[in-house]
């Protein structure tokens, strides 16, 4: 499988071995999932990269050539998945940025995994990783390209039938999996951990947030410990390619497909057709 | 100033932007001075490159490739400063390493900088930084290609008269400089940061250390606070470029150039000349 990738606007797939990303892992990602020629919740993905850059002071390049880019190679690829990076460009040696950065942006696409749609619907098993993350709150909430810890924990296990391991930081509190955001209901309330310390604020995270806000669902934001994980009358999985994963398996705790996971489904599904009808 | 690169021996200068080390900071590298088209060092950064590899699990391409390639650049630039990156190589999607790696090997050669020798004999001044380095012992001593925490350390100044920065982690533990490791004199005693938690275990830090267990030198590595540095009677930086910068200002404090990193510089280059000499 080959992705079909933009460099600075340019068909190649060659990157400038000087360039800081390649360095040092100096710049931000995002991933979105692209359906009938579209990227899914775009202006959302180029919020959220403005929002990065900005943390680490990369040069923005702007949501209308990111935008340009992004839909020329959705017309190459109608449906799959699409990445973003933005990198502070090539520099000279040392860790200090340059005053005057040249940020390199690569945009690739590649076709849609072969679902298994039956881990939305049947649930997913998860494991607790023994990896915990460093607490950073210069980093924290970002997509950044320093990905080593997550190289770490999802080298834990190698089943195919063991789908995420989440992670906890250095002091034991709940944070994340190793490439999602958890949620889980308790009694009326829908809880996500608070990425203050460590952690990657990602967009089906905050799509979330939105509908529970609009739809009236007390959610709350705040420090969890894994305790809270055996309470819960339901746990699951976000982010922009699996949507929501709901977990009926973590660590010899079983629970069947929660009726928040399948209303929060419904829900996603048609904030992106709303999304596509209103912008067609 | 452009340097002369090796990818996988050849003499390119472009990485495919699918190797992990562009998309995640997957990968270790060392740094270390070329002198009349020596490597100094060689055999002490290759060990360091073997164990960081293996920590991370990216098989090690070997002494004798890597050994053959150095020295082909350092007949092309034979003085300056030489760099080995090693990574796990272009992968699929997803932060899962592959079962079977190809490692990428880019090794770049450029002319010596502009050498201040001043500040080896006049000393330096150096700062306390705001940004912390998170705690994580699975990375803790590796010299891996995730810099972001670096890269804000060095972005916290800009006047060219401070010439390094030091960093605390979370915990408020003294580890290091953003780009070299920190001893300090107390008493008769040599001490340095122990690395259990986070930090980068130097090269010329080992050669220090080894310097000193032979010629009887009591040296303690060891968790240090950084009301240690007000003790001190010395403080001093190593880093395989610029071997030794006895510390002589740091945030308001100051100390004449002391006589333990006089006298370690004119060991390491002792010893550096008899490993020339040794392996002509």
């Amino acid at each position: 499988v080959t992705a079909v990738t933009l460099i600075n606007g340019r068909a190649e797939r060659q990157i400038d071995c000087a360039d800081r990303g390649f360095q040092y892992g100096d710049g931000v990602f995002t991933t979105m999932a692209v359906r009938d020629g579209r990227p899914v919740f775009l202006s959302l993905h180029l919020e959220r990269l403005r929002n990065d850059c900005h943390r680490l002071r990369i040069p923005f390049p702007g949501e209308s050539v990111l935008s340009a880019e992004a839909q020329q190679l959705c017309r190459m690829e109608t449906s799959g998945v699409l990445k973003i990076q933005i990198t502070r460009g090539p520099g000279d040696r040392g860790y200090r940025p340059m005053e005057q950065a040249d940020p390199t942006r690569v945009l690739s696409i590649r076709p849609a995994p072969v679902s298994p749609t039956s881990r939305s619907e049947k649930g997913v098993s998860a494991r607790l990783c023994r990896h915990r993350l460093g607490r950073n709150p210069a980093l924290a909430g970002i997509k950044h390209m320093n990905r080593l810890e997550q190289i770490l924990a999802r080298s834990e296990w190698h089943s195919e039938l063991v789908h995420e391991g989440l992670m906890m930081d250095g002091e034991g509190a709940l944070i994340e999996g190793t490439m999602s955001n958890v949620f889980v209901v308790l009694g009326d309330r829908l809880v996500t951990p608070e990425l203050a310390q460590c952690g990657v604020a990602g967009v089906m995270r905050s799509v979330v947030l939105a509908i529970a806000r609009e739809d009236g669902i007390p959610a709350d934001v705040r420090a969890m410990g894994c305790d809270e994980l055996e309470q819960a009358q339901e746990v699951f999985l976000t982010n922009s390619l699996i949507r929501i994963w709901p977990v009926v398996s973590l660590e010899g705790r079983t629970w069947p497909v929660g009726p928040m996971a399948r209303y929060l489904s419904r829900r996603i599904e048609a904030r992106i057709l709303s999304e596509f009808e209103s912008h067609p």
